[in-house]
């Protein structure tokens, strides 16, 4: 029997560790960092891959005022480039001032208060979530551009890719890292070629533009170009910058010297953005492309560049993975932000303890399924995430400059008025761009996140009252322990006689010598029958019979022990007698209602509850 | 705390009485039997309502072959009722020898061993499971003919008219009886009402026939009417049977004297049933209907005789109600069955416990989980179901009718010969419909049930076997009860030192003298913590330390465990300090390591678990 028990264990042990990877102990912690390049791939691809939808998103908008509105494009894209310059800027100081990771929680936590923080880390732990979803659903939106037969099959990839992005994150950072090295080069390179390319062919050397065939996502309606347009195609093309936070909430998992390495990090990262970012909506606009519904517009001009053959293709899987490498971001950052939080008792602890590869094993679970949730409801729309997306990333990201000037005024050390003047500008225009989002997209979708954060917060607060009000009675502090009962009675719940049942109270006698018996009886004739057989083998152990006309069981004997019980200063164990089964699914064959007596029996006080088993070898 | 666990589970009496009514006590049982009239609703649906399918199942095989062929629907209509009246006076038979209640399993198995038995039971099983699926689908098709606006919503109405249908039965079967008596006698009449009108305004007055708008099933495709055709369309039209064997399996529902009343009631139906369909077969082939994807048979011809006008709609109701009710007969057999094999050792024990209203309630809720998987499998389309259905009917069918024959062979009472003679061709007469219905619809899905049948026969010999062995081990007969242990070692394992770990020691002193505590360690310095702690508060309590490098709890507690109890004589009792949260979601706030403890501990020997509880009271 043991040995059955451990072969099967150590089956399950093999299983777990070709898929989860061999367990690390918990030293291994340093040898887990990584190089400024790994950094680049894990942290910086949801940033970077936001290339892939964040031009598409901005026309979407402009386009319902007609395509000559399309103009607008470039200009707006310069402003969010712009945007994008401001931030890299504060959030340098934040990696300066926060070497041990500075994400909005921390910050604004730390200078604005605990509240605050909060609010900061609702933002946060939404916006992973929708970063998981966009960016799963943008890569599946590449890839049925590029292979329109698998549209059908949109949800069932988009969860197949969030369930192995899980399954390779239990494994480990660094393990994750050298994985994806590589794609994201790739992604840099042949975006980089995609724009030269197209720049030498269609801008020096004039050739024609090919028409688009994909269809286009909406007549010709002239509308007036407002400026109410013209701040939500700003506020859409936005999403360009999610996920920027990434190298400073994560300051921690590049190698020493920490805070040079993330700099020099967030600074490349911002540059290959903002030009890649540029780049794609100047072609664009060039090639005066409309947003489509069965094909994005970065595949639309990876086609009339590359004149549909292999290199256009390749753009598309370097585009899919990109996307899945930004899915990933999320799942480094959520676990560590709702591990923050578990440790703080504002989310359940086990989301802090480290699994057997080092890492966050619940809160990559729950991302997983959050995330997928997600996908299943707006059935891989990318366009239904995005409003939702940048309300709590720009809330964040306002938070936690906010929480910088307070820094920097807090500390007063040299020069503190020219810091504490970036991070304030860098403050004023995200809270600007947070309120241009949150108006303009209210009603597509906006409003969800405005509720879900005062929710949140709910939540956190009540789950911090609990770990409160557990410590404080869990507390050693003027606790008397009780006195040792006087009397000890054992009962055990029959429900006939064999061999468990004489074990059960071999054990029972062992450790009292009080010991009875209880059998509910559903008719007088089973109890005759019982009590005769009794008699002859345990004549010295007391048998109480109950009926019980409605065939329950443990009501019953619940009442009954109620009165056993009554006495203060009585200590009851009921001892219940199983058997184990050789095999799993025998246990479906035989009544579960060892089960039932310990749920009933949870909320009885001075009871404890024994599980004496007898093993079946055959 | 007690005082709010009482208040809550008596809300949830409260909500259970009002779904399922109150408790009733075994001795209810008498008072719970049906009169004549509610017999046949209850037990007769079954078989009335595959008018409302077999006609159409039947044409749909003719017309392959071509509209010219569907004239052939008339004489075969004949066959199948002269196969209905064999099958009555053989089943009369049935009732007065077994008047228990004689189901194909008893017959079987008494008068030709229990591998017979089985094989029947089987096929009663795997019937009623269809019976309650394709009942459900064609009452939905009934439903969409009339209303085609529902026709995407079938599979949800399908599953949900089979919860409803598992919650009435929970009810109990005398509820279930007075629901439905009228509709049943509403379907009836209707239906005669549809034939008499029918053939007085068609037949006797010749009015002209209008063209029926259901877009066909099928075109006119001039293949040969070959045998093989005409077999198989006899073979779909044998689903008219389905269901005739529902009283014999029943007789001890009836009221005393229960041989007469049942077997009076099986001869109406058959006559109603018998009327019904050959009255439905000729009014199609006077209308020359052809099956329709859209719409049924019987709303074809309704529509017609009725002009499309509120009558219409009546006979669509009743016929989406009788349906309903014989849903309902596999609701009242299939758990009947499984309780006779529960009982017999042959399916799991639990399936043949009476619940809190004297009906096999687990019976009841696997049989609509069944029904319920299969429905949405195939879109409850019925014709995906028929070629299924038919196979396993005739199976108990045969293996009654020849089991019959052995017990009067047995007896040889007065007339034997007589009474053997008639089952014996009914005998021959189904075994020969078994071959045709097998053999024609192979291809078309019966195939899976020739599968299922040796499967389900595996299955009861594995259960059985496990079931023997138990009771064999279990069984006090040379059975040396073990020693009372030598030296009682009670184990701790401690995360910390609180409230709850105070009240297990206070618990494992009075059970003995030998306690010990087990801490896990990740690292040295908590350790360190912890035992200086331990010192001052439990000074005289051993605590042991466990250094754990891969942060796991339960596996190096294992290994410390399995060196303390090395010890043959030596018994160990674990007892795990947990802390009962005052609601149950707050149990989700902390790890349930006991769970985990508990779990691996189910497979070690000489060792009891014991929860001691420390209640929280805010």
């Amino acid at each position: 029997m043991a040995v059955s028990t451990e072969t099967r264990t150590s089956v399950w042990s093999s299983v777990g560790q070709f898929v989860l990877g061999r367990r690390l102990p918990s030293s291994h912690d340093l040898r887990e960092r990584l190089s400024n390049v790994g950094a680049l791939a894990v942290l910086s691809s949801d940033a970077l891959s936001s290339v892939a939808y964040a031009t598409e998103e901005l026309l979407l908008v402009l386009v319902l005022a007609g395509t000559l509105a399309l103009n607008w494009s470039v200009p707006l894209s310069l402003a969010i480039i712009g945007l994008l310059a401001m931030l890299t800027i504060s959030y340098r100081q934040t990696i300066r001032a926060y070497p041990q990771g500075g994400g909005a929680y921390t910050v604004a936590r730390e200078n604005l208060g605990t509240r605050t923080g909060l609010v900061a880390a609702s933002g946060l732990l939404i916006d992973y979530v929708l970063t998981a979803a966009v960016s799963v659903a943008a890569g599946v939106a590449a890839l049925t551009s590029a292979f329109p037969a698998l549209a059908g099959l949109k949800v069932e990839i988009a969860v197949l890719a969030l369930l192995s992005l899980m399954v390779i994150n239990l494994r480990g950072i660094r393990t994750t890292g050298r994985f994806f090295t590589f794609p994201t080069l790739m992604f840099v390179a042949v975006l980089a070629s995609l724009i030269v390319t197209g720049i030498i062919r269609f801008v020096i050397f004039d050739s024609p533009v090919p028409e688009s065939k994909a269809s286009a996502v909406a007549d010709n309606a002239l509308a007036a170009v407002t400026v109410f347009l013209l701040l939500r195609a700003f506020a859409s093309g936005c999403a360009a910058l999610t996920g920027i936070e990434a190298i400073a909430n994560s300051v921690r998992v590049f190698r020493p010297p920490e805070t040079r390495n993330a700099t020099r990090t967030l600074v490349w990262m911002a540059l290959i953005l903002g030009t890649l970012f540029i780049g794609i909506t100047f072609l664009a606009h060039k090639f005066e492309i409309v947003p489509s519904v069965n094909e994005t517009v970065v595949s639309q001009i990876a086609r009339i560049v590359f004149d549909n053959g292999p290199a256009y293709y390749v753009v598309q899987i370097a585009t899919l993975l990109i996307l899945l490498l930004a899915a990933n971001t999320a799942f480094s950052g959520f676990p560590r932000v709702a591990s923050v939080l578990g440790s703080d008792g504002y989310l359940p602890r086990q989301l802090s303890d480290t699994g057997r590869r080092l890492v966050f094993s619940n809160g990559i679970i729950l991302l997983a399924l959050l995330a997928s949730a997600l996908i299943f409801v707006v059935g891989a729309d990318v366009h239904a995430l995005i409003p939702l997306y940048a309300v709590g990333v720009f809330m964040s990201f306002t938070l936690s400059q906010a929480g910088m000037v307070r820094h920097w005024q807090r500390l007063k050390g040299k020069g503190w008025v020219h810091s504490a003047a970036i991070n304030g500008m860098g403050a004023v225009v995200t809270a600007t761009a947070l309120v241009i989002i949150a108006t303009t997209k209210f009603t597509h979708g906006a409003w969800l996140v405005v509720l879900l954060v005062p929710a949140a917060l709910y939540m956190f607060n009540l789950i911090h009252r609990h770990y409160e009000l557990v410590a404080a009675q869990l507390s050693l502090d003027g606790f008397v322990p009780p006195m040792v009962a006087m009397r000890h009675t054992v009962v055990i719940p029959v429900s006939g006689i064999h061999r468990a049942v004489l074990e059960a109270v071999v054990y029972a006698r062992a450790i009292s010598s009080d010991v009875r018996a209880v059998y509910v009886a559903y008719d007088e004739q089973q109890a005759e029958q019982l009590r005769q057989k009794w008699e002859k083998h345990l004549p010295d152990v007391p048998l109480e019979v109950i009926q019980s006309p409605y065939r329950l069981v443990v009501a019953p004997f619940l009442r009954w022990l109620d009165q056993v019980r009554s006495d203060e200063g009585q200590l009851v164990t009921v001892v219940i007698p199983e058997f184990v089964p050789r095999h799993w699914w025998e246990m479906l064959l035989h009544n579960q209602s060892a089960w039932m007596f310990r749920l009933a029996l949870l909320f009885r006080r001075r009871v404890a509850f024994t599980s004496v088993h007898t093993h079946l070898t055959r």
